[in-house]
């Protein structure tokens, strides 16, 4: 099964960053911006750190599609947020893609 | 919200590597392993290479909690078929955590 689009971000964050602060405000942007779909988030509490490269979070948003994807990424309230975000990421992976749903 | 424990991957295939092939054989190998509770997965048709950083697939599992992986990780079909996997890896990040689901 195939529809829908997902953004998935993984974050190093720099030394001396306010995580959970941040993490907070991503909630709140994330949550009231209408065009996503689904939004899970973690940090990586696994295996060896040679698996997560450095990496600790992980954002998961998911869309209905590539257009509601377009909009929440020039969303004003998302645009302003990434004036915060951005400077304290140290190292960002991001993969856009539509899913292959195999189980859901 | 939280519960649940995810499994992320991400890869970046070598060069002359059957990638149809394998990632149906993943795909037959998770959807026969009954512990994982869903499974999606896709290949990034983002923006810019610097934010992929030259990753190209992820592979996003979820479960009803951290036993569930544990068998899942140690399932013999999941042990078989990484044999035939990681040689066929060129660079892999894998985040392993408990989700907080913010939206679902």
């Amino acid at each position: 099964m195939m529809g829908g689009f997902n953004h998935y971000v993984v974050v190093k964050f720099k030394d001396g960053v306010a995580v959970e602060e941040l993490t907070e405000g991503l909630v709140k942007m994330v949550s009231g911006i209408e065009h996503v779909k689904s939004f899970q988030w973690g940090k990586d509490i696994g295996g060896p750190d040679f698996l997560r490269q450095g990496f600790t979070h992980a954002f998961l948003m998911t869309f209905n599609g590539k257009e509601e994807f377009d909009a929440f990424q020039s969303h004003p309230n998302h645009v302003e947020f990434s004036k915060l975000f951005s400077p304290a990421v140290e190292n960002i992976l991001v993969l856009d893609f539509p899913p292959t749903i195999v189980k859901a």
